[in-house]
């Protein structure tokens, strides 16, 4: 009988956003309440921008005529869309990227668990607690960790805590690593960091030889003008980084699906021989060879964000949601809590009650809210305590959900 | 430093495509003609039918309104996708999959990639030759091969020859193996496979708890009745086989982007303790986890394939092309070939004439009729001697193309 990667035998039964449907769900039969409320997931709730809408009409109809259809387009993006990109995210903000490193494709969460792909076994890796559970499950699932303990935590892992004592700025590690995993602005906590401290880690990737895997999904949320929106903004950083981008969170495009990897033409890997190994040239392979590129369609779709009307459009998407984060930021500072993120980002992340756990919070604020939330223990055993709210929902949802808070 | 995936480096440098690729473009800069005819690489041409065109147009519509706006779907695809799938490609043949059973997806490629990240190491694999060289590369790159020897094929894969000595039906391997990979209609000899043969084919899978991977892609060209679409048309195949699925070639959604494996939920493999694990458990992990789901508006393409509409503009494109398959078939054979397939494939497969190996007559055709086609070697070494045409053009361009054969 054929053999299973044992590796995913490992994985903790209960998935974060399962468990939380299962006790939603509970909850809607027990209560039969129409008026829930949902702050947990991070995904976007308003209209696509104008902008995009028109051009993957546009695209739609050409893919309806002779002269106008695309079949199989290059794996690794238009090269229309890649230079609107680099022009746009990176050139624009004084980085040097070219469009040939700019991979496309159909999400973060795939390129952030595909780059294991290319690396192999024995290296030391390091995230953050709490973290996004996609970065800690992957290498679970490719072999990269031991086994669970009992606190949930993976043996092998190293976990750097980003909490209220170090003002959710992660340390760098005591001991040498190899790879590290850094999302700014951060997704649980909402925290962001600052070009000084980026510039820290940078200088550790490149003394250490070290391989910095940067998460700027939420880059389009930083209102602060000094805050990096990239890593390439940082002296050293193409010797050491590979950064993951997205249209989910700026255009919306969760349902939709565009994405982009950065991998810098000079990054280097090794072999077992000590041989400089390129690692643009092997995630280009893996992508020629197990990816076919994303929907012609939808990447006219995603080159609109570039357009006059789509950065528009796009802004005022992002000023929606900052300010329902905004609003949350200031009512849950009223009914009494401990409030972080908001400010940079479209998660708050606030103290729970004491004598409570994350947890007993959620069933608390569901209970007597209607409230969903995500219980900061989800994204790794630092986030006990703690709760994040999305500021993903509408305006009238908002300020109904922190009313119901408010008034518990 | 990091260390990368060595597998990687395994890889034969010259992959097929981006070799020919460079052949014809140097071609093209002595001769600068223009009126170079392609069919080399297997991508449609035909615009998409207007059922699908409409199916997106309205779920775009939708997207751009608060109330139907979509975010993050189901990272397995969409239920009433799923539904209409189960119905239409297995419930209607009689073959007893549910909707639970089908995993939505962005690509054959990526899916029979993938597949990869369930499975452990020391499975034996089989793939016939020549074959699609996903097949080989990704199993390659997962480290499930040896390295590269002199005359192009793996250590450690087995190899099961299709030719004209076993009329490109593959014999079952001397030795037992844990994994086979079948592709009928077959990419790229155009061959199909009978009933009772591919019986034979689950027999021994379900005698030797071998697992196959079917990839019936090319399924909606088949013209005779009495050939399967489905392995799941194959008593006790439920036990025994994974199916790959696409609609890259019957709707032309090549430029699109969707697919789906169909992944029964008895079907198990082991853990090193013998222990049976559930291979759609795992699949369902692999994908919650490194996948995002594909996009609502291709989603809504797909599910218009199976509207009367849809259903009836699918069957003008497969008779469209399968109109060019006949016409180079006969073309062919007056210009003195040994033609195989193009009768429930769109690919012709053609003897190259003595004395000239594969890549001599790409040249030769190439030079003396400015026409691309793909040599059979690049699909393994029992590929040699062999050509592949690909029906996938214009009325115009194939007859045009088979004219200047002749008159060679």
């Amino acid at each position: 009988m054929v053999r299973v990667n044992e590796n995913y035998l490992k994985l903790k039964a209960g998935y974060l956003f399962p468990e939380i449907s299962k006790r939603v769900n509970s909850h809607l039969q027990k209560k039969n309440k129409l008026n829930l409320i949902k702050l947990g997931i991070g995904d976007v709730t308003e209209p696509l921008p104008n902008a995009c809408i028109e051009a993957m009409s546009k695209a739609l109809e050409e893919m309806g005529t002779s002269s106008g259809f695309k079949g199989y387009g290059p794996e690794q993006g238009y090269l229309w869309l890649r230079e609107k990109i680099a022009e746009n995210e990176f050139l624009s903000r004084g980085c040097n990227i070219s469009s040939e490193e700019i991979f496309v494709s159909d999400g973060s969460k795939c390129d952030s668990s595909n780059i294991l792909d290319i690396l192999g076994d024995g290296n030391s890796i390091a995230v953050t607690d709490p973290v996004y559970p996609v970065y800690v499950d992957s290498n679970v699932m490719a072999g990269k960790t031991g086994g669970v303990m009992a606190n949930g935590s993976y043996e092998g892992l190293i976990y750097l805590p980003i909490n209220e004592l170090n003002n959710f700025k992660p340390e760098l590690p005591q001991k040498r690593v190899d790879i590290i995993y850094l999302c700014f602005p951060n997704n649980p906590t909402g925290a962001t960091i600052p070009k000084e401290e980026l510039q820290k880690w940078v200088d550790y990737a490149n003394e250490n030889n070290s391989l910095i895997f940067f998460d700027a999904a939420y880059e389009a949320f930083i209102q602060d003008k000094t805050i990096p929106h990239s890593i390439y903004e940082i002296d050293g950083a193409r010797s050491c980084a590979i950064e993951f981008r997205s249209f989910s969170k700026n255009a919306g495009f969760t349902g939709v699906r565009c994405a982009f990897t950065v991998i810098p033409k000079e990054l280097m890997g090794r072999d077992s021989n000590g041989e400089k190994i390129n690692l643009w040239k092997l995630w280009n392979r893996r992508q020629s060879t197990k990816f076919n590129g994303v929907s012609y369609i939808v990447q006219k779709g995603a080159e609109a964000v570039f357009s006059d009307q789509g950065k528009k459009e796009v802004k005022e998407l992002i000023n929606f949601y900052m300010n329902n984060a905004q609003i949350m930021r200031n009512k849950l500072q009223v009914a009494g809590f401990k409030v972080f993120g908001g400010i940079n980002a479209p998660y708050v992340w606030i103290k729970v009650p004491d004598q409570m756990t994350s947890w007993d919070f959620f069933d608390y604020l569901l209970e007597n809210a209607n409230v969903v939330g995500t219980p900061g223990s989800g994204f790794g055993l630092a986030g006990e305590g703690y709760f994040r709210l999305s500021a993903f929902n509408s305006l009238q949802n908002v300020n109904e959900a922190m009313e119901r808070i408010i008034n518990i």
